[in-house]
């Protein structure tokens, strides 16, 4: 829908492409890491790695960005989304990166529940973000922009059910203190995942 | 000051007012709430009602943003005032979640003055966005956003000393790390009502 | 480089030079207290008073900001640069003011740690800050900027480290919530001085 009249633009849709391919590959491998008995450095150094290249994806766009005269959309939405993006697999690194540092051993099911919900939204956002260059995919960008958020409203519910289930039965408050921020920065993953949605959203209406 | 230069844009001051109706909604049902012995899921049910209407609220200024092309101040502005507002009604259901979630039991005399506070602080944010539209309202809302600053400096110290009594006091760490969060999401409600009144700072200013 | 063409207002470079001359008061007194075996009111008090003086100079670059018309950069980054180095002296108050409200006592050597990496980063903030009014100073600011990334990482590992320790180490919970707050803020202060170079190196790019 852009892509026509911009060519010489057409590089910030690989772009962006590429840099939600590297939050894909986040959260299929935080997917895996859930279902495993624990973190160990060598699986968090993967995770570190594609955390590196989306920062340099996320980097090469916004200089890019500031290179650029005449932008596909908004420059600052373009700003937005890179950021936006950028944040989603920060954050599933921070999961990773905690669950080894507090230690956790065995599978947590409440964790394996919420790695699933994460790699359904982020699949939603590779499709909205891919549909992003073609004048076609109106109709698709809206509906995953929809399956991001009714999947945020799950993770709210889960969130709430989750922690209640803790309070109520881990009399170990260390424990308490480790799962709570873990299951929160899991939902806070699925709130960035909306807010990429919601400033795709916004482009879209702009070029409507 | 600003309705008389563009009478079609009217409807953003509507809208406002509308949204910040519900902050105000929010902010009186919380005290009623903080008074009660326990949030159960009838009252939880009202708050989210009204986070609902509130959501609804700023997503419809959102959508008439991006439709205008001439906005009565910065658009940016406008985005600005419509994400804190719905911020303030976000935060303080997420406190009344919380009180459900952890199932707290009584009254807590420091949530009652903070919900006090709060009302207060909410209060001033309704009548500095009712003057946006008045041209004689200046003073009244530069007045408003000054008693809002004073009331986040309130709430800080406030925020300060129930949590050193809390630390004194309270030897259950669970209850500790609960009532740690629900105070310290209190002030940030005060925090949050601040950054509106700022907005609205920087819009009288670049109107002056 | 930008002085040349914009004398009027030069007022900005020495407007920010003002302002983080704050942050680095704050960074600089901050490592005072953590050597200290605790923080007293009237410790606490002279950081807050460094911490007013530095939000009245963010309020004074705010107040410039909405009555120029042409700045020196863009306006959205003169705004940001403001907001983030206020944040950086606010969050060094904030862990004093922790220090003080949980009574943390005795020296603690992984705070000591931080307080000297912050105020590596908050040194490479200045010379940062300092370089943009000089035509020559490119290559300068673009050495700080890396070093306050590098400076960031490293705050990254040391807070890793420190909070595996802490959860291995210390048996009382409560003990628990208190440093592992003020750690991870501490690495937050670290993050948003990474944040200012990101502004800063913008604004470079920009101007190239």
């Amino acid at each position: 829908m852009f892509g026509k009249f911009l060519p010489r633009n057409f590089n910030f849709f690989n772009m962006f492409e590429k840099q939600v391919g590297y939050a894909q590959n986040a959260a299929d491998y935080f997917k895996e890491l859930a279902a495993k008995n624990e973190v160990n450095s060598e699986a968090l150094g993967k995770m570190r790695n594609i955390e590196h290249q989306a920062d340099n994806a996320a980097h090469d766009i916004i200089e890019q960005l500031n290179k650029t005269f005449i932008t596909p959309f908004d420059r600052e939405d373009i700003y937005d989304l890179a950021m936006e993006l950028d944040d989603v697999v920060d954050m599933i690194n921070t999961i990773a990166s905690r669950m080894m540092i507090y230690k956790l051993k065995g599978q947590d099911k409440n964790l394996i529940k919420f790695a699933a919900v994460i790699q359904e939204s982020v699949k939603s956002v590779v499709c909205a973000v891919k549909g992003m260059r073609n004048d076609k995919s109106r109709k698709t960008i809206a509906e995953a922009c929809v399956e991001v958020n009714r999947l945020e409203n799950v993770g709210d519910a889960m969130r709430d059910e989750v922690l209640a289930e803790l309070f109520e039965t881990e009399k170990d408050p260390i424990k308490v203190i480790k799962l709570k921020e873990i299951y929160q920065d899991a939902e806070t993953v699925l709130d960035i995942c909306e807010d990429v949605a919601h400033v795709i959203d916004s482009i879209m209406v702009k070029q409507a």
